[in-house]
Formats: structure tokens, C-alpha cells, sequence
């Protein structure tokens, strides 16, 4: 039997929680079940985000009156969206179906699993569930939204909460963050394990690995479904533990003459007490550096995630006590992101001048999109003089997902029924089913989904049902959504051959032009030295703004067009470039 | 003694030569020097492209009234470039110097080695070298690009030619192009070897290894200066062999059951020949798509470098006649290129099809920048239910660069005095000179340059001296380099957050407003559900303007400006977007 009471003082920094009832390992169930009746009731497995993409994950699982999410992510904006600043999930269906829903099941505090949450809680007031660091990094989100009624709960693996007509363990994992949990849903229909993102880690830094145990008991007894992280399922073999990499550092640390500056996620506390172990081993005190970085160690030394000396800890200013050799800072950009620390330090607009003598250390992988901006800041860094590393020359990295022996790993112990494999571009989905079919899951019962689609249980069985409203809603500034299509395709015109504008003043009365065409472009031609291109194209606009006096008013729409399209042709033929052209007739 | 006459009939399709005196090997030099004042002589090596960035190679090799450039080729624009075509070197300095400018030496035919040759060619009338497949690359493209008068001369590895003071060697290298060629450039100073592109592949598909013992017999006579290529200096080992994918390719013939479509580098001929190789082990016939394969393959085949039976290679209206086991399609597109052949085979916009059964090999590595429309078509050919196999998940491409071992090589049997990494960014040139220090080129002999310095060796040794105009002409439609950092920028602005124009008609005499303030926007905020913003903008304005009927005339501009902070503060305050505003005035 179960209970759980969270107490929640949302206004002050740190959380407190009283659970009451501690879990007793492997017990029985005994679950009070809220009145379904088995055989008419449906289960229903819709992802609304991060199936066919990696990133902004979340999944309902809906049965009778209930609804619950697991997590609530972003994805970052691709080529494809200029100027957006986050994607976000479509809410649509949650929102129509508000009084089913019941809260949000959190598996870890990564970006693409709970970056959505201060949208999600604008518009719904259910309680947020998650281990210890993750609810702390959902309450700092929470606190820059500044959302004052929320309800976030912390859990820890092992415990168990009952929300309608589910029951929910949660069951440690590893992962490149602490506090991850997978899930284990159990309805009336059977249980559901969901493993957030994973790895197996036999030898995590914290000491404690995945709970193998639990994954096996459910597996024994019985799982309806598994869906399962299929992010790294292209790549053969084991992702080495984290631990791996600490002869890395050691390496470097021990032949360093000067600073080290290491750059890495800044979630990644597992990594950051490694290099906070290894600094002080050799004698060197650590500075953090960026917003991110200083935030996230704050909140995991608050909570017991990192343990690092505060002696041991110094501010940049007081760096100049210390001579370079006793020097580590750890900082964010690890991707060469614009304004990040590392960005700042290799460009010189940091306090922290990195120069001759210095060794960096890059301590993650390029996620896809970010290669060049990566490539820029160790160029950069080399022509200041420093030693770089990065993931191309040594072992700085380790991933935070399974490989295919993993993911085997998975399987055979949960043997699902049905196997839904999630967190993955299609291939990737694609992949993973074909591993389960051939680790003996039927074909059959292999769902490889899409965002919005319905995999729907019953007594029968499962199969696809149709679909709900999904999509992706970008967030530009503060507008949540008001950016589509047309905006975006205007963008990306606008950013390839900019735009030529043509201002015709006419008597409104009779459609006589009565001044000079007004031109002026921007992103097309360096004006300057185009005074012979100008010059036509107002011809050509005067030519035909003779037409306006000619016809009805009711078709000055029609001589605009012509307008458009003669310039356009014209600009064409001049420049072999096709800038937007925007005629604008001012009628006076 | 050396004489090489050459014939080129620049109207025909097919290049002829005559070289009347052949090599012989291990010939002693008796080389005709131009005068030259030995003691007073200055040899200077001027990089215009390739170094700091890998593509666009372009080096000068200046030596009292001689210069002679090494290769010719663009890069293709990254991000902060959106809507440029390509980039080219800035050919200014040869321009100063024409009259001794004596011709073009080309290593082999990839795009940044002759892309910008048909720009250069256009105002320099000089004669270019290379071997017969680079020299049928070229003839391709001048005529394209309609140039008429040129000289185009084929060489063969083991060629010696004189231009002015320079007597310069072709030597064999492996690269993933047939016809590739480094050059051994003796000079009244000493001997240059220059590497172009290479790996050392001791089993290529032609069977003609690179010639280490002619590199060795330069090393052990005394080299002055090697320039290597470091582009793969980052990677410890040694490059497989062309050959090693012969056996991927064997394995998923062999267990295809439906069509093969092979993406490839169009000009990786050895690839092509593999495939056709293998398509005819196993019964298939070929059928090539995509423009750049279907050129590349003609002239390949003309000039011998491709072995193919007429007999074994359809038209792909012929497909039909032909079982699914029976076809294999080689196409464009590895690089999720808009518009490729297997771009369009994804996106059901192309003859052929592909679905469910049919295996597709994209043969290639991910060009950084590349990654997510590779991710993209990758996906859309699962979708359609097709084997994808890549190179994330098979071996399925080497690399044509040198790894560390084959550079160690190099540097080991050239022995250079000097040392100048070029064909890499910054971190590639300064890993290969710390390799190049470890095997022993005294570290003050060892130039890490950058484009447009030079490097000059006199009687008195070597050193930087100086520098000449260098830079990134980009082209955008017929525009050579019109385009400068402002046009760029605003270009970027607009692809951030739109426009937002707003236009004012005064009267000319006295600045009062004699129409409403039209106002426009694009890829700004959607135009239908934002009248209110409009509405207000448009306030804005109506106020500002009114201080034009206010102030002297020669003070509008300033009334402008204030209109344009206004607006801008206005959008910002109420969007937490930039967009680029644009006050246009009109005078009635």
C-alpha cells in the first residue's frame, strides 16, 4: 500500500519534501483500482512530440478517464525555422481533453524532456512529478516564467504513485544526468515500461546503476509494452561507461603546464565531478563559467548531486591568486554557441583571455547542426595559442544512450508484448523495431509511430487508431505559435536574395502617378555600385504604373501584379537573382 | 632533357595531345634555367585560398619575373553566406603582376581545386596543366561557361615541364579522383614538392599506387620545402584502401533481393568502378541518374578511367524490361543535395520510385554542414519502406586524405628543409606542423600560414615576409563579388525577423503628411492576427511623422531615424522581435 504527500513551498529556493511512506522493495501490489471495467476499456499510447525527430519528447497514455504525459520537451529550431528561438508540442488534445488530465511524469531534467513545461503549465494546473534534481530544474524554469501555482513532486527510483487509474514506479537508470528514471506504468490493461532515455552503466560515477532488478521483476511478470530510447541504436556495441573518460582527463592534467578550461553540458554533473575529482587530484582550483554552468552545479551541490569542497571553489576574480598551473575553470559552449563562455574566451570578450600555454579541453560531442560553430571556436582557440581537445583527437566524451547491445539488454529482460520504439528520427525507429523483431517480439506487434498517431489497446489487442491534433508550435520572442508557414518561406526568400521595395504614389481619384517611383532594396545588390540596375527598374516601374491611370480602380490589383512580376523578370535578367519584390502603392 | 609540345583543340569534345618526348626515369636534370641571379633571387610561396579553410586552393609560386599558381577552386558558403552560389579566391595580385604570370598547375580535378578556374581563365589568358581526366573536368566547365580561347595541356605522372624559371614534375598520388598529381616544382632555390591531395592506398582500384620511390628520390637529393595536405591529420592510422568497401558493396548485393540505388561523389570514379564491378558479379545492370554522374561517367568512360560494358549500362526508360534483381541505379544526391537524383527518389518527385524492397547505399561521407538533409532523406527512404545503409551504420566510404601515418610517411621520405601545411582550418595546419616538428623539420623551419601571406626563402633562409590581397569573392547569380559584409548582414537580419517598411508621403515644400502611413511587413509576425500590433505601429508613425512639417527640410533625415527607433522600440516592446524596419519617405 501506497501513499505519497508532497508539500510543495513553491516560493522558496529550496524544495522540501516529506514522502511518507517509504517502498519496500519488491512488494506486492495492491492497488486500489479505480472502477474500470476491464473488458470495455481502452488504453491508448499517443506521442504528441519526439517520435520521427530527437527531441521535444512526450507521450500520453490515456485509459478511461485518465490522461497522463511523460515529459514535456523542446527541440531546437532546424534550418528550416530563421529566427526561431524553440519548438514546442501541440497542447491541442490535452487541452480538449483537460479534465482527463491528470500530470506530467518526468524522466530526467534535460532540455528535450522538460524545456515545454512552463508552456504546458500556463495552461494546465496538474501536478509535475520527477526525481529530486529534476523537479529543481524544473523550478528554476518555473521561477523565470515566473508561474506561481504549480505543483512539482519529487520521487526517488523504487517509489510508487497511484494517478486515476495508474500506477507508476519509478526505476533508476543512467543517463548523462543524474536523478533518470524510467517508468513503469501499470494500467488496467497491463503494464507499460517507458525508459526515458538510458544507458547501461555498470560503473556510473554515483556508484549506482541502472536497476536491473526492477526492469526483470516487471519482465517476469508480465509487460504489456515497452518503449524504449532508440537514439543510439545505429551504433554497434556498448556505450562505454562515463567513467571511461577520467583516464582522459588524468592524461591531460598530468601534462598540462598551464591552465585547463574544460567545456562540457552543463547537466552533465556526472562529467563535472569527474573533472572536479581529477582538479583536485592535481592540485587545481575550478572556476565555473556561464549562466547554465553556474545555475546547474548551484542546484546539484544544493542537493547532494556534487560534491565538490567550496575551498576548492574560486570566483574569476579572484583567479589572479592562483598561478596557471593551479588554474581548471569548467565552462558551457561546448557546441560554439554564440555568447556562450567558451565562444566568449576564444574570441577575447571574456575576462578569461585564453592564450599560449593553455589547454581546453572540449568535453562532448557536436550535436548535428553545430559542426561549424565548433569548428570556428577550436580554430580559434588554436590561433590564440591553446592546446585543444575534442572529441576528433581523444577521448573527451562518452554518450548518454544505449547501443544496440543495451538496447538487447532492454529487451530481453522487460520481453515485451508489444514494443514501441520512441526518442528517434524514423530511421532510428525503424532500426529498433527491426532489432526487436529479431529478439523475438511478432512482428505484428511492433509499432513504429509518428507523432499524433494512436496506438490503441484492448481486450483484442493493439493496433492503430487514427490520430489526434500534433505539431510543431514554434516560440519567436513572445509569440507561442503565431509564426507559420508563410512567415517562415518569407524568411528564408528574404535571406537568400533579399528584397527590392517600389513605392508608387498615386491620386487616388483617377490613378494618376504623382511622383517619382521610390526604390529601395536591402540584402539584394550593394546599391551603391548598381546605379545603372536602379535606375531600370524604375524605369520599368514607371512604365507600367502608367497603366493605374488607365483602368478602374477595381483593377489596380491586377496592374500591381504586373508590377511585381515585370520587376521581378527584370531583376532577374539583370542579376540571376531573385529578391522579394514588394510593390507598395500609396494613394493620396 | 625535356620538350613537350601540345596540341588542343579547344572545339572538340575530346582533348588530343601529342607529347613528343617522353619521360624517362631517374633522368638527371639538365633544365635550361631561365638567368637567374642565384645569390639575389627570391622565392616566394603566396597561398590565395586553402589555407585556414579547406577548399578554394589556389597557391603562387613567385620567383624573380616568373609566377605560376597551383590549382584553382571555390568553397561552398556556410551560413553566415545565405544565398551566395559559391565563393572564389580574390585574384587581384595575380592581376597586378599579370605580365608574369606563366599558367595554372592542377593537382586533379575536384570542385576547390578547378571550380574557379573558368573565373580566372576569363582574365587570364595563360596555359593550365594538368592530367587527362582534370584536364576533361575543365574543358567541361569552359565551355559551360563559353570561354573560347584557352590552353589546355595533359600531362602524365612522370611529365617534367619548364614554365620560365621552373622546371616542374607530375608525380602519381592515390586520392578519391583518378588523374591525381602532386608536383615536384624545382626552382633556382631549390625544390618544392607539393602534395595536392593524397592518401598513400597501396591497392587501388587502377593497381597504380602513389609513387613513393620518385617522392623518395627527391627527398634523398634535397627538398627545400614540402606543402602537404592536412585534412585528415586529426585521425591516427592509416586510411583504408579504396578496395576495403569492395566487400560491403559484395555483402549487400549479394542479400538484396529488390533494386540497389548507390549514391555517390560523382567524380569518385574507382567508387563507380566498384559498384559496376560488382553490379555485373551479380547480374545487374547499371543505370546512372543525376547530371554531374551521368558527365563525369561519359568522359570517364571516353578517356579510359572507367571500365564499363556498353552492354551493362540502361537508359531508365529501359528499367522496365529488367527484374528488380536484375537493376542497380548509381546516382547523385550523398549529400541530401535539393534536387540530386536520390533527393528526388526520396521525395517521390523522380521516375524512379523507390519503396519497399529496394536497398539504397549512400556511398559517401556527411560534408560537415550537410548533416541534417542527409538525416532528412535518410528518413524519407525508410518511410517509403527501403534498406538505408550508411555510413553511421556500414562501411560504406573511405576518405581520399591521408590520415597521420601516410603524413609521417611523407614527411619521412621528402625530408624537407622547410614544412608548409596547407589544404586544412587552422587546427588541421598547426596538428601537421607539431607532427612535422616530431619527425624532425627544426620548428623555425615550419610555416603555419594564413591566405595572402608570404612565405620567402632567400640565400639567407626563410621567412614571413609581408602580404598581398587575398579574399572570398562571393558569386550570387552573375554577380562576382558585388556582395560585401552589409549586403550579408542585412541578408541575415531579414532571415532572423523579417521587415517591417513603412511608407510617408509629404508634401515636398513644407513635409506636411498628406496620407495615412502604409505599412507593410514580411516574415515578421502573421499579418492577420496581429491589427493590433499594426494598428499601433502605425500610431507611431503618425505621431513621428508629424515632426517633419516642423523642421527644416535638411532635418528630415534625423525625423527618419527617430521614425525608425520608434518603430523599432515600439515591435521589440511588444514582440520581443528585431525586425529590420524600413522608413521610406515620399516627396509629392
Amino acid at each position: 500500500m501506497w501513499q505519497l504527500v508532497c508539500h510543495f513551498f513553491a516560493n522558496k529556493n529550496l524544495l522540501c519534501l516529506v514522502i511518507i511512506a517509504k517502498k519496500v522493495y519488491n512488494i506486492t501490489y495492491n492497488i486500489h483500482w479505480k472502477e474500470v471495467d476491464k473488458l470495455a476499456t481502452k488504453l491508448k499510447i499517443i506521442p504528441l512530440g519526439g517520435v520521427g525527430e530527437i527531441g521535444k519528447n512526450i507521450t500520453l497514455i490515456e485509459c478511461g478517464d485518465d490522461i497522463i504525459a511523460i515529459d514535456c520537451g523542446i527541440i531546437f529550431p532546424d534550418d528550416e525555422m530563421p529566427g526561431i528561438d524553440l519548438v514546442i508540442p501541440d497542447f491541442t488534445y490535452i487541452e480538449k481533453n483537460i479534465e482527463k488530465f491528470r500530470g506530467f511524469l518526468i524522466t530526467h531534467g534535460h532540455e528535450d524532456h522538460i524545456g515545454a513545461l512552463p508552456y504546458a503549465l500556463k495552461k494546465f494546473n496538474v501536478p509535475v512529478y520527477g526525481s529530486k534534481l529534476t523537479i529543481a530544474l524544473i523550478e528554476h524554469k518555473i521561477q523565470e516564467n515566473k508561474i506561481s501555482k504549480c505543483s512539482l513532486n519529487c520521487v526517488s527510483a523504487g517509489d510508487v504513485i497511484n494517478i486515476g487509474c495508474f500506477n507508476i514506479e519509478f526505476i533508476r537508470t543512467s543517463h548523462s544526468i543524474p536523478g533518470a528514471l524510467a517508468l513503469a506504468i501499470t494500467t488496467p490493461l497491463g503494464t507499460i515500461i517507458h525508459t526515458g532515455d538510458f544507458k547501461v552503466d555498470y560503473t556510473p560515477i554515483d556508484g549506482e546503476p541502472m536497476d536491473i532488478a526492477r526492469f526483470s521483476y516487471y519482465g517476469s511478470k508480465g509487460v504489456l509494452a515497452l518503449m524504449s530510447d532508440s537514439t543510439n541504436v545505429e551504433l554497434q556495441g556498448h556505450t562505454p561507461s562515463e567513467i571511461a573518460i577520467g583516464k582522459t582527463f588524468e592524461h591531460y592534467f598530468d601534462i598540462a603546464t598551464g591552465r585547463i578550461i574544460v567545456a562540457s553540458f552543463a547537466s552533465n554533473i556526472y562529467r563535472i565531478q569527474q573533472i572536479a575529482d581529477v582538479a583536485a587530484q592535481f592540485d587545481r582550483v575550478i572556476c565555473f563559467q556561464g549562466r547554465s554552468m553556474v545555475n546547474i552545479v548551484n542546484i546539484a551541490r544544493e542537493l547532494g548531486y556534487l560534491n565538490i569542497d567550496d575551498s576548492r571553489i574560486v570566483d574569476i576574480e579572484k583567479l589572479e591568486n592562483y598561478k596557471e598551473d593551479e588554474i581548471c575553470v569548467v565552462t558551457t559552449g561546448s557546441q560554439g554557441e554564440p555568447m556562450s563562455g567558451l565562444f566568449r574566451m576564444a574570441n577575447s570578450s571574456h575576462k578569461l583571455n585564453i592564450g599560449k600555454g593553455d589547454t581546453v579541453i572540449i568535453s562532448a560531442s557536436t550535436i548535428p547542426g553545430n559542426e561549424r560553430g565548433v569548428a570556428r571556436v577550436i580554430n580559434q582557440l588554436y590561433q590564440k595559442g591553446a592546446r585543444v581537445i575534442y572529441d576528433s583527437t581523444a577521448d573527451v566524451h562518452v554518450s548518454g544512450h544505449a547501443r544496440r547491445e543495451e538496447l538487447k539488454l532492454m529487451l530481453t529482460i522487460v520481453k515485451p508484448k508489444y514494443f514501441i520504439p520512441v526518442h528517434g528520427e524514423y530511421r532510428h525507429l525503424y532500426q529498433h523495431a527491426e532489432l526487436a523483431e529479431r529478439m523475438g517480439v511478432k512482428r505484428e506487434n511492433i509499432f513504429v509511430t509518428e507523432n499524433g498517431k494512436v496506438v490503441e489497446f484492448s481486450k483484442n489487442g493493439a493496433k492503430f487508431n487514427g490520430s489526434v491534433p500534433w505539431g510543431s508550435i514554434m516560440i519567436d520572442g513572445i509569440g507561442v505559435g503565431d509564426i507559420g508557414n508563410v512567415v517562415l518561406k518569407d524568411r528564408i526568400t528574404l535571406s537568400h536574395d533579399g528584397l527590392f521595395a517600389v513605392v508608387i504614389a498615386l491620386r487616388k481619384d483617377n490613378g494618376e502617378v504623382i511622383a517619382e517611383p521610390e526604390v529601395l532594396s536591402r540584402g539584394f545588390v550593394y546599391v551603391k555600385e548598381s546605379e545603372e540596375l536602379i535606375k531600370g527598374a524604375i524605369d520599368v516601374a514607371r512604365n507600367v504604373s502608367k497603366q493605374f491611370a488607365l483602368v478602374q480602380k477595381s483593377e489596380w490589383s491586377q496592374v500591381k501584379t504586373i508590377l511585381k512580376t515585370e520587376l521581378k523578370d527584370y531583376l532577374y535578367d539583370k542579376t540571376k537573382r531573385n529578391p522579394m519584390v514588394l510593390p507598395i502603392i500609396v494613394e493620396i
